[in-house]
C-alpha cells in the first residue's frame, strides 16, 4: 500500500518522533511505500484566511467554504494545500499521529484539515438534494482509503475509561475518527493510544513500540470500525437523523452512529 | 463584570464579527467592561513551538508541558501569552465565539489554548498526589469566573439532535467545555448555538441578535451546567473513575460528569 503519515509534534527527539520512526520502518519493512508530511518540519501554516485564496477579491468578503470551493475548482489553491491533497489522492492508508493536547489534536493539525479539505474536494461533493446530503459519512473524495489515529496521552488509561472524568476515548476523538475522517469517505480504523507517556523508560518504550509494530503490521486488515453509512436508508433525509430502533438497546449519543450487529 | 470574548473568524464582515458586535453592544449597555481578542485579526501565533520558550536552551529537547511551567514561573512567556492571561485574570466571565469547523473550535483558537495555557497557569496547578490529583475540573485558576461558547455552524439544529449524523452539539463540545473551559475551573454555561448560517438574511439576523442579546443578558446569572467537581467525594482517585451509583439511570459515557439532582 501507500501510506501517508502526518506528524504533528514539535520536537525531533521527542517520543512522538521516536514512535514514528518505529511506525515508517515496520512499514517499508513490509514493503509499503511511505511518505510523511511532518507539520512542525515542513512549518506548516495552521491558519486558513485570505493568503490562501490569492485570487480573491480583496473587496469581497471571505467565506471560507466558498473561497475553497473557489480555488479548488479553479485551480488556485496554494502549493502547500495542493501537495497535501496529492498525498491524499496518493495514499491507500493515512495514519495522523499527534499528542492529545486539550483532548484534542494539535492547532497545527487542525489546521491541516481546515486548509486541505476544501469545498469541492473533502465536502460539498456529490448530489446535494432533499434526498441525498452528500457523497459524506462513508462515501467521497476518501472512499476506499484507510485512516487511523495513532494518539500519545501522558494519563493513564483508566483515566480515559468508560467512567473516567476525561471522558471515554473513543468518544473523545469521535469529532475526529466520525467527522473528520469518516465524512469525507475514509474507513476508520480504531485509534492507537499510548497512554502515560512521561517519562517513558527504554523497558517502556519497547514495550510500545512492538504494539505499534503489530498495528502496522496489520493495517491493510484491521476491522475498521463499523460507522453507519449516511446514503444507505439508515438516517432520514434531510434530517439525518437515525431511523427508529436500528440502535442496540442502551445506545445514546455518539454510540448510535456504530453498527453493533 | 468584566468580559473577555476570545474571537477567531478572519473576516471582519462575516456573521461572526456581526454577532460580535451585537454581544459587546448588549454588555456596554448593561454596564459590562469588555474586552476582545480578535485572534486573527491580532495576527495570533497559532502554533506553540521553540519560538514560545526564548529562555529554553537550543540544545534542550522541547517538551511543551515542561518548558511552559519554566516560562511561566521564571516569568519568561512571550508578551503576547501574558497579555491574553492577563486578560483571563481580569476577566469575571470569558466568551469564546467561533464557527463549527469539522466540528470542533478553528485552529488559531486551538493554538490559543495550547499557548495561552501554560502548565502551573491552567494545569498541573495545586497538589498532586495519589489523593488530590491537583486543582482541577472545578477549581484551579478560573474558579469563580464564567465561560460560554457562542458557536455557529452551517447545518440545520437537526443536525446536531440527540439522534443526529453530527453526534449531539454538546456531546461534541464536550471536550471544549468540559475538558479545555471547566478544566481549569472554569463555570460552563450551557452553549450558544447559532445554525443555518449559510445566506442568513436580515431577518433572520435579527432573531439571532436578539436571541444572543439575551443570552448576553443573562451572562452573570445563567446556571452553569451542573459538571460534577473532581476533589469532592464523586471520583475515586488516583483512577479518576466515578463511584458507582452516583449516575441517573441510562447514562453513559459525558454524561456521568453532569449532575441530574
Amino acid at each position: 500500500m501507500n501510506v501517508l503519515i502526518v506528524f504533528a509534534h514539535p520536537e525531533p527527539q521527542s517520543l512522538n518522533a521516536a514512535l514514528r520512526d518505529v511506525a515508517v520502518a515496520q512499514l517499508r519493512a513490509d514493503g509499503h511505500e511511505v511518505q510523511v508530511s511532518d507539520l512542525y518540519a515542513q512549518g506548516w501554516k495552521a491558519v486558513v484566511d485570505r493568503d490562501d485564496f490569492p485570487k480573491l477579491d480583496p473587496r469581497e468578503r471571505l467565506t471560507v467554504a466558498a473561497a475553497s470551493a473557489g480555488a479548488y475548482f479553479g485551480g488556485t489553491l496554494t502549493a502547500d494545500v495542493k501537495a497535501e491533497q496529492d498525498k491524499l489522492l496518493w495514499a491507500d492508508a493515512v495514519i495522523f499521529q499527534f499528542p492529545l493536547w486539550w483532548f484534542s489534536m494539535p492547532a497545527i493539525l487542525k489546521g491541516w484539515f481546515e486548509r486541505v479539505y476544501a469545498l469541492g474536494f473533502a465536502y460539498g461533493v456529490g448530489e446535494h438534494s432533499e434526498t441525498r446530503w452528500g457523497d459524506r459519512y462513508g462515501e467521497g473524495t476518501m472512499a476506499g482509503k484507510r485512516a487511523m489515529l495513532v494518539v500519545t496521552a501522558g494519563g493513564w488509561p483508566e483515566h480515559y475509561g468508560p467512567r473516567a472524568i476525561n471522558g471515554p476515548i473513543d468518544d473523545l476523538l469521535f469529532p475526529i475518527n466520525h467527522g473528520t475522517l469518516h465524512y469525507p469517505g475514509f474507513d476508520v480504523l480504531p485509534a492507537h493510544l499510548v497512554y502515560s507517556t512521561t517519562g517513558m523508560d527504554a523497558a517502556r518504550f519497547e514495550v510500545e513500540a512492538a504494539r505499534l509494530r503489530a498495528r502496522m503490521r496489520n493495517l491493510a486488515t484491521d476491522a475498521p470500525i463499523a460507522y453507519r453509512k449516511q446514503n444507505f436508508g439508515d438516517y432520514r433525509i434531510p434530517e439525518m437523523q437515525l431511523r427508529e430502533g436500528l440502535e442496540a438497546p442502551g445506545d445514546v449519543g455518539f454510540a448510535l452512529h456504530i453498527r453493533k450487529d
